[in-house]
């Protein structure tokens, strides 16, 4: 049996746990229902077909269930696709669970937290110290768990500690090279940025856009909240609205998203360090589904850029 | 005499009191020092020349204050500039204030205020009507005496306030005719939408941009302020999301700086309503100054478009 | 049975007459062809399938046609698709009409009528007066029962007149309120602005494109038509040339096909006007089709914006 | 004495009639006032300076006025600017008349015409012919006369004939290469295509834009004239439609103010054609000012390039 | 028999010849196998299944191959498809040639070859003429059998040097009507502006970019090609650098493709020829598909647009 | 004597040598010449005006001279300005040398060549070392003379090898973070991207573009050595089309000069690495110019922001 079901090809066949992260019902050209799933485990997905699906297929395979399938990989348009011969939801005796079918950062919870408490135990600014600590602690868990995105980069369990301590590190790096910076701002930036999304996105296993998400978004949601952990902590003064400004214009630009611009010289650096890491995420597992002498597949948010991996080694 | 500046021509010979709106230093090609002035009543502005200035000159003239100015005006340019014979500060013998030469809105800061109320009083919602109660009553000082902008359109004292009660009428007549729309939501945009340029900008009588106000912006710091009011009131709810969304995405457009386009349906009204009465009061000012027959100079924030007066009536 | 064709589900049997919108033949994966139906009656549309079609069934079942249908409502790629079980032409017994099919404007003609001739009615410059009513004379039929669109907005029977009656309401009411406007002129152009569409569109009940509407469109076809009424009703002067702007210009922008923007200040609001009103129809039909709480599906032409209905009331 | 402003240079000294293309009055930093020219003859233009004038000078020195000039050859940020010493009116008995200071094209207007009445001659289609030589008939004095454009290319006396001359021998090369264009249609779109200038623009000798120009424009004023003239003519029929076609489209695209673009192969070509002989008099007058090894100024309409004259020959 | 695949209509019966364009395996909603091909003959394309395939079939039919098919013409998705009753690879006893099913200009080889070494013949400068004979020389061979593109535009064998011919002559008709253009630099630029092609696509028949096509581009291979002949040729000064620049501007735009935007006059014809030609080819290829009275398909390059062929004649 | 003109202010008297960067004659308004100069030492830059000059002055005060000023610092539009009492040219006996007078990289020549050595001597593969290597040394004086660009960052005497140097450290951290880059290819890309600069400007003192930089740029330049120095080593393979590669599209954009975008993971970096540098270069240089609480100038190149300087420490 081959580990993972990213190992499979076409014309294997497979008999494993995989988790149902969509499903859907349709009608086929003969006027027969069937189910359309999305399937995974922490390799990789493939789509899959249940043919003449009953109503009790319906109400048992959702998103979210553990199920045993045997079935044959087929092609449907260029892609992968499971024929299901028999499927039957898991059973607590199977000693699966769903989280052993989540794609999860490579490092470690804790060693994430740990990462994350050092930066913070580095600042000297005690305003900035405050509202940081203030901020990670009281969202600590959901910090941990998230994904850094619903799709595109870091979009894992864990995803969004991954990135940010990425970042720290890139940070930390970067002040050496020019030590005119502020470590404290741009270790808070980097921290902060993108804890809105923890109000944005609605879980972190299968994290779909909250009503406030959409209407007001991570970046104001983060603004707001560094405002009224200042308050709560009774932290006046231009640290507040500096923190503020490295939240609101990390996107760099009006159109995407940011209603200011950088205007603090970590603020310029933040944007910079948060693009190239998002960037490199996404390149890397890009890359890695392809050989040498191949271009990988457009890369969406890269402009729709086909990567080309090299022949040669260094 | 003629009634203000507005009035005078090329050649007319001048002798009246006049606001200092903005002082600097300059060397002439000979070498000596000047002054160079905007000077101000409540018809309008005229540039002005004071050759070979002294130190002294230098320290008594400088913007907010009130002076008697002889002189005649010249053209420099192709504008009116005031050649200065003498000037002098006006004593307090002189009966005149410097309020008494800045432009203000043509509506009596009461009768604003009334409009404002009676718009509050009309909410059914008690979680809307609260909130913009409170946030009324917390800036009522400053909401009745600033301008709407620095330029552009409602520039002069109570502008804000008379923008407001101006799209307060719009957004009436507009309900009527769209009776599916929720007015207690509207008008609440409507008088909540620019209170952010009380942080934004420094003051009612000559403003400029506070650091905060460049760093964070109106938009964002509006937001802030509609959450901690919800705060203090105790209030929770889909209303609070609402009402931020109001604020956040009422420039239309994330290139001019809402980081969320309108997705509610009062939301896109109210960007509208703003729009149409902010470009009515330039157009009307624009087209005051010229003939039947005649073009407007070139409206900045309209696309530069020159507007065309008719020769014919109605 | 249920009423309409918009309140049935999937699952649902149907067993009603409707009318063909659209009708074309494919060939199935099993070699054997298929016809595809757009249904409809007053209350929406359905896609439906005739499978293993006849050429008889080919020629009976044209676009235009009204037929009674029997059949399973199913899905097929998330929309719903009527699969027909038997189908016929109707009967002149069965005392249906293809105008009772039809989607159509929720005010009845005459009163649209008796809208836009009071409108008229209250001009004061003869010239736009007259040539107003001869242009409105001239087509009146077509303009009482041609939609304002082929889709997007007020795409159904007497459309346009009901997009220009709503905007009158509009007008009137900024007339109000800013009393500088030229009342002849806004009216005038509030009337005029779409009239181009009867020549740029086929007929009123399923509009095509003309040829002369391809090549040349409806705001020059419109520019040409106020000329010729002014020949021949021997009007001259400068009501003309503003009459043929406000028409010209009332897309806003040249790359929304206006080849001038607007420059006189009652074209500025026409478009301002048209733009409201078009988009209140396009958000209010949307946010009909979902519930509270709900996104309505991506509006096309308002930038693909999905927008949301609250939860809560005034 | 040289020949022609143009070829004077920083330090020469002038003595000879120019023509007063614009004029102006100022006040200068000593509060005298001060006349400014701008000077042309045939060859080109200079700008000039009156120092201490007079109110008799004003009026004497007025658009339009042929002047008999004295002075020096200086230099001002960059730019020639001749001090004047002496200038009087020219009168009757030096026998100078303006016209001899006005640029022109290089072809004399006779040529211009047989050329354009040859093309009409070789039309087949009677429609396209009539209605061409309808329109040509009915401006051919102003045709004759008028410039191409206010700036830019062509922007002298006769300059619309000797461009639309240019452009037929264009369009006939390429007809020959292309033999499947229809040579009726191209002709009539080469030699009407901006035929609306004659009531976009004032006058043929210092043209400025009419009320009519800005707010119509030509494009669309054209248009209209090829209606009417098809309606004088009696003359129905797809032709009149791709005639109006080929000139709406001729500006390539609708943010270049042609409300449709090129739909019809020969107004795809008509738009290259006049693209390339506008730039190919662009370049060629801006080359003709700078040596081999130089860049031209930058030239505004062709996205503000500065062209190269190489140093080798053919 | 008809001749050629263009000929026939849905419901013919075809039985003959065919070459392979491109073939791929995909799994039926059956489960069962089929072959998607794309064959062609001179005169189009069309699209074809063959359903229940085998593993030999997969094997025996590939791009490339040529094939003797019998099937019905239907119709998927408004498109023909050939459904495949028997199809058997060509035999050597067939008597055809796979030469014989590819698309060619209209014009051979040798006559092609015969106008681009009469154009080198004309050239004066000879270093212009060494470089470019150089060039053509060294790369004949591919120059004579490429396409100019892989889609788009003369796509098809000797495409590139068709493509050059017809510009050449375009170039000799606009130097006689602007005679200061240097014939030399025009045409060395129409000659070798896309020979970078020839590293850029991987061979004539059925071309695809290569890597070093995808990294670099056709336009900067040809400039390092230039560069190089020079070096062969111990040819320098400013041909070799006028030359490159013909090249490397020819696309006209930066976002096009150009690092440099056409900077010398004859660059910027070359651009406009370039452009013309291209147009005109795909102009006549859609418009011939369609007949008088009808649209074509939308021309992709050509900003989508759909092209009118007019009922009239000239 | 204060220490350097950037350290005078207005009302201060200067008695020092200077450097002319720049020298213009004009002619004042009275008639008499005039001399603009730009001056400049070690530490910055300030206009000044000789009146009065005569041909002598003239000839004698050129571009490159440095010259004994003694004279007033007086202020025009906003601006410093120094008006020159008298002004002689330094004589050898005066011991200063124009080099003393330029501003140079804060880092010595041989450090810079230090690292960038290290840099390839840590290179595994030798294909990529030893063209590095070659170009390198083929270039070393103007590289380590020459600026990065003639204005906006590093623009100043080694501002290139200073420039390259410090993208190296950014380098080698960001592979330590990222282990799966290939570090030969990006130091190479380092080392080699702005090289081409080295014939795109005429010297490194004070540069200017040439007619081959103007032309074709210094991308497309470093392309052709690239491909020249490989020919030159006899290296063929990936290698060489990557290292070119790595220059092309360095730029990250086609609107921004790049004919390709990165499509090699090292090339992505590269840009990064670049752009990151070059802003902490500019933002540095800016930030130095204002105190806490202060907004430095618009910084054109980074979209005309202006940037603020916190009041607060880390």
């Amino acid at each position: 049996m081959k580990k993972g079901i990213a190992n499979y090809q076409i014309g294997d066949t497979f008999d494993h746990f995989l988790l149902i992260k969509t499903a859907s019902k349709s009608v086929a050209s003969n006027g027969k229902p069937f189910l359309s799933f999305l399937l995974s485990d922490q390799t990789g997905e493939i789509d899959a077909k249940l043919w003449e699906a009953s109503n009790e297929d319906e109400k048992a395979f959702q998103q979210g269930e553990l199920v045993k399938v045997s079935g044959e990989v087929g092609q449907f348009r260029n892609k992968p696709q499971l024929k299901i011969h028999s499927i039957r939801p898991s059973q607590p005796t199977d000693g699966v669970f769903p989280s052993d079918f989540i794609e999860k950062a490579p490092v470690e919870k804790e060693e994430l937290m740990e990462k994350i408490t050092e930066a913070i135990f580095e600042m000297k600014n005690p305003k900035i110290q405050r509202i940081t600590r203030h901020l990670v602690k009281q969202h600590q868990e959901a910090l941990l768990s998230y994904p850094a995105a619903v799709r595109n980069h870091h979009e894992y369990v864990s995803g969004l500690a991954h990135h940010i301590v990425s970042m720290l590190r890139l940070a930390k790096q970067i002040i050496e090279l020019y030590p005119e910076l502020n470590k404290d701002l741009l270790y808070a930036g980097v921290i902060l940025h993108d804890l809105g999304k923890l109000r944005e996105l609605s879980n972190a296993a299968s994290p779909s856009y909250t009503t406030e998400g959409k209407l007001i978004g991570h970046i104001p949601l983060m603004m707001e909240e560094i405002r009224m952990a200042a308050e709560q902590l009774q932290i006046e003064g231009e640290e507040v609205t500096a923190l503020q400004h490295m939240v609101l214009s990390h996107h760099g630009k009006l159109e995407w998203g940011s209603p200011r611009p950088p205007l603090i010289r970590e603020a310029e650096v933040l944007h910079h360090i948060d693009m190239l890491d998002a960037r490199m995420n996404m390149l890397n597992r890009a890359l890695d589904k392809v050989g040498p002498g191949e271009f990988t597949e457009k890369i969406f948010p890269m402009e729709q850029r086909a990567f080309y991996k090299p022949t040669f080694e260094d």
